[in-house]
């Protein structure tokens, strides 16, 4: 297809801090690092990437709304927000595009209260626990089920 | 490395009717396809794949003890087990190797009991709503875990 | 009475995209005309409307409180905050004013979190699945128990 | 349309004795005096109402039954049956009639278990808290949806 | 139709005890000539039934995945599997065809966990509580079902 | 035995529209022509049945009363009283009889609230899903238990 | 006090069966000799009962208001309906009367759904598992709060 | 019977306030006067009180044993202890005595952990809410279940 | 007694790994020394043991029903079937031997998941915590149990 | 060694009664001769016990306070306690020492609330169900521990 | 003021091991060091202060009866009790007085049940987390309260 | 130490309005007054504050992220965001520093949902219920934790 694709990508809250702390735990790449290595990696199928990270729930609504329209679909970390926002969800829903879930931890193995994602039931998917490398992933099965 | 890497590939209950039925839903691909898929796309990078499915919780198990010593990781969809099987939870525990888990659907879409599984908190990272891509995926998160 | 009443009419995150999407269920009428709408109304009954919608919880709690001693009631369709924020709830609740609580879609038939308001005990009362005429009804609730 | 539109309206158990018990809270209305309101309201949309207030499930059941074919849509307080009768859910549910629920006073203010209703999951939509005016409103908003 | 229908019937774990423990709980007849009373019955209908009882899920599974394309219906008693097995579930929703489950005992008067069946959501129809006839029962009412 | 055996035949909430909405779903046979196949059917088997079908719990429960010493056995499908009438239950044990319960639908395939029945744990026996069909299955379960 | 003070007296469904059945459970005293002995009781103490029994929900609560204005109290024995009516608690709240609530037996050790009283949260105090000396003894009870 | 009956009254914590505290809500009476009216009415009917207060569970246990082979029956208001003790539940239930709980108040329209007993299950009766009185009606229905 | 007395002894899924994975926490004895010892123990007893060990449920539950009529009681430790298998539960049951259930670590201890047998209602007794010590334990108390 | 090793040997509230109540279900052994028989089997390991029954948790927190740095370990059946004393749990935890947990039923076949232990997470291990003997296998299970 | 102020120090069950038990978990200071510390630091500000420990809780509550009059508020810490008694909540509910409660350590961040605390809803205020240090805080927040 | 300590001060929504409401609740100070307050008390130990107030939540994480290096440690009253903000929690678990949660009012004896804290499990400590106080003795705790 001669148009680019166009895929947004979205960090929340406290992601910005990856590669500054912890860096045992999340590796040593910063946020600004992953989002290179994955925009490349995207340009290389003809696909940009629209990257936000913000604290703000409604920053991220903002940046969904303004993509409808724009992208072709959307790579999440919801980080806190998972477990606790239905407005995002609706945004995420609203759009009616695919929408795969990113999380760096397997959410699954720690506290009970981060086993609920509002997210994961309006998406296409989900990948966790696969550290930085699971954007990537992710971002290669939201491309594979757009047929890209 | 010149030691060849051997991976676990474990598919659960009722994954042999893939391709069988619900094509629109799942995909034409039988799993013998998907299997020999993932071979060739492992076999590229060196690594060499064991694969087994089964109905019966005890041969997954009884395979998984078998591994033990003999490959690297396991990547396993445990389908119907995931949400009821402590037992195959224990033996993939028990052989202290890194575990992918996968779901061809998105299971937090569907019935409530599925949003449970004993695997994921011992597991290292899980993939699901992704289809049969899902597993190459799944696999290529292991493998860079293991740093292969 | 010569002096004009106001009312603070909230709109919560994604009701901006009203009449962009999915007409066929929420009508083909956008936020800006639904406010329109009910600024007419509420002029021929000598009530001057103070409206905002956002994404953003903050804003709204900013505009609550702005809004005390300046309004004598509040219209608020909370949205997907309706589920989640106690900080919204805290406002609206240390406003002492009469709040009612609309909903477009039937709340009570949708997905069982949706069953739950942190708003409604705070509230006057609440409309909720009669679609934009909802907000109409809440506002001749709310000025009549105003006994406007 | 010439042919006059019927609305059943069912008042549920001891909503008789409105008016005649802590008019403070209730207002000093009887349900007689709100109903005549309501029917001359409807009047002059040319709407005729089909009211009845029965302290039995199984009365309200029968009308409910018999209205099937006479009215166009149903207006129902079913006050303390609104937390216990799956009977009286189903009888609305089986008319396929447009349902609209009415509560005088705002049920999620009040004791944990009238914050679950059996009708509000079939019903169009619900008013709750704003006293006798609700069912002026919610009649309104029945008439709405069905465009008269 | 001149061509045989099959039903397979199933029996699950512990079922092979009958008639040979509490005989005045469940009766003197075996298992066995259950199923040949019930053989003879369905062939005065112009029925053949296809019979397992198994202890092991996964030959349950097996023989369920075995009997695709060759039966109409199947008529299970899941015995303990009733509570616990997603992947018998699993494997009986794949089939397609019509299920009816069967119970001897009244599994809503014995303890609590029995009031649970992953089965039964996924069935046509359930028939407990009426002894080995209930399987007479269950075969009548599926095979009304298939309009045999 | 040359005295007749009675059996009393109840019919819950909103079964009286059977036949007359969603035939499509529940048959086109009325509740008239279904008890008039299950008397025709009984009395073949020199078995008199007692048919009430009521809209209100108390006519049931004085009809269980009335039957004392009077019927065999009791036939119920309690509808929607079957998930919240204690009283029913109490009525039904209090006789000492055996009761099946009847469901047309599969009741464990619907709402979670329809799961439980009060009258399930003091039955004989449950039928439930298998349509119309289900009354003379149930019924021949009952006279089965009584050696009839 | 020169007026005669009226107390009505309530017995819910199936209370109509005491001395009936089970005597060695509930004793051989019909519900009509135990209203005897309470009337003679109370008679002494200047007190007129005004005794009904139904099983009906409704007929229950027409008489609780019709008694309003002309008993000084209740005494009530619930039964099934003690677990499951909100309209037979509105009801007697709405009287505004002291309310005392009997139980024959102690709810308390049986099934667990017994335990649970709608009516208790509003009743001035309760009485279970005296058998039908808890009439008499609960009786006693209302006459002291009232001063009587 | 020319032997005189004794009966244990045992008394929970801070009990041994009546009377002294809140006399509004729980009269003016202390424990030492509800004890001594109760012990002269007992007297009257030749029974014998056996009256300990304490705020220590082990005291009211080690009473209980002692008071095996002594007494008829116990009446006991347990205070704090109602929710909480199961040491005193055994204690009580090991006597193999008739046991009757007492609440001064209406411990079901309190919080909600007070609306479980863990010694009502294993009582005879209760009565509750009915202050004071409650004391001489539990005695009462207990010296009746002894037939004295 | 002349006649030797055998004991069936069952170890459930992944317990053929003991003293191969661990060893700090489950020492350095592999099943078969366990055994060996267990069997040595009973020996001087007069007793014979009959040890299997299995992944699979089914074969387990097959074990169980051939030991019927040969074996005095049963010794079991279920591992990860403890907390799912009603199947294995219903076999154990079924046989009408004493069972004893045995854990070699503090099932207490550990995921709440594991707090829950579906064994231990239907066993005699349960020793768990106490190491490989607790077969013989265990045996021991089940042979006291038989007055062997 | 040398030095002689004391066990403190714990009995909870009502274990005093053992052999003076139910015998048939309890054993005619009074608990003084449970005591001195495990006496008796200690010091032929060169074990002393200091044994306390006490209807009072704060006497037996008290003892096992006092017995820091005295015992080498603590076996205890808490009785009625175990489902309720959080102090109790603290004070054993507190002494570092291993403490075997002891039932003489098993708890997991009564009550549902007997089936949680506060005591059992921070135990060595629990011993239900086993009667008297159980105290013997449970020292012995402690001395095993302590590698005595 | 002249009149001398006291307040009430409370210590639960096992918090006369302080400085005894884990000195670099709850500090090397022994509790009788800091009641010391935290009398010398009232006595400056004019209070004194009744300091007791007890494992019973019995004597606790009996404390608390005898400070009443003598008392101008308490200080607690309730150790274990805190979650499991209603008899100590009642004493200091009962006494009318301001309670403030301790911890040593954050109860929310350790085992879920010690999130819930009887003590805190009739408790003016609590401090948790801050070491012994919280004792003098906690006292300080209450003579504010007093305005001391 | 000669570098001045800097200490985070967070207030979360709607805080802003103390001292313009209830203030016979809240008293009369308003925030910048208790800020200024607060900080002149620090100033005497050395000691500045950071002090800010938001409604929005990413507002908040902001500041927590950009004060990582700059503060020793955080004083936070999360408001409304207590219940709700995982990504809140999360901020303040990523920066590592002690921090201490203070509420005005005692949220344990308010609404149910309040007595969950996000932020409690990963505090160093809680003060609740001590009025603006709390912040200042919350500060000292804080400080002494620091040693300073």
């Amino acid at each position: 297809m001669s148009k680019v694709v166009r895929i947004l990508v979205l960090h929340g809250p406290n992601l910005n801090l990856l590669g500054r702390r912890e860096p045992e735990v999340y590796g040593h790449r910063t946020l600004a690092e992953i989002d290179a290595e994955l925009e490349s990696w995207a340009k290389e199928r003809g696909v940009e990437l629209d990257c936000l990270q913000s604290n703000h729930e409604g920053e991220l609504i903002d940046r969904i709304q303004a993509s409808m329209g724009e992208v072709a679909g959307i790579l999440i970390n919801p980080a806190g927000l998972t477990h606790s926002s239905v407005a995002l969800r609706d945004a995420l829903a609203a759009t009616g595009l695919p929408v795969v879930e990113v999380h760096l931890s397997n959410i699954a193995a720690r506290e009970p209260f981060r086993s609920h994602s509002f997210v994961s039931p309006i998406a296409l998917g989900v990948v966790s626990g696969l550290g930085a490398a699971g954007y990537r992933l992710g971002l290669e099965g939201l491309l594979g089920h757009l047929e890209i």
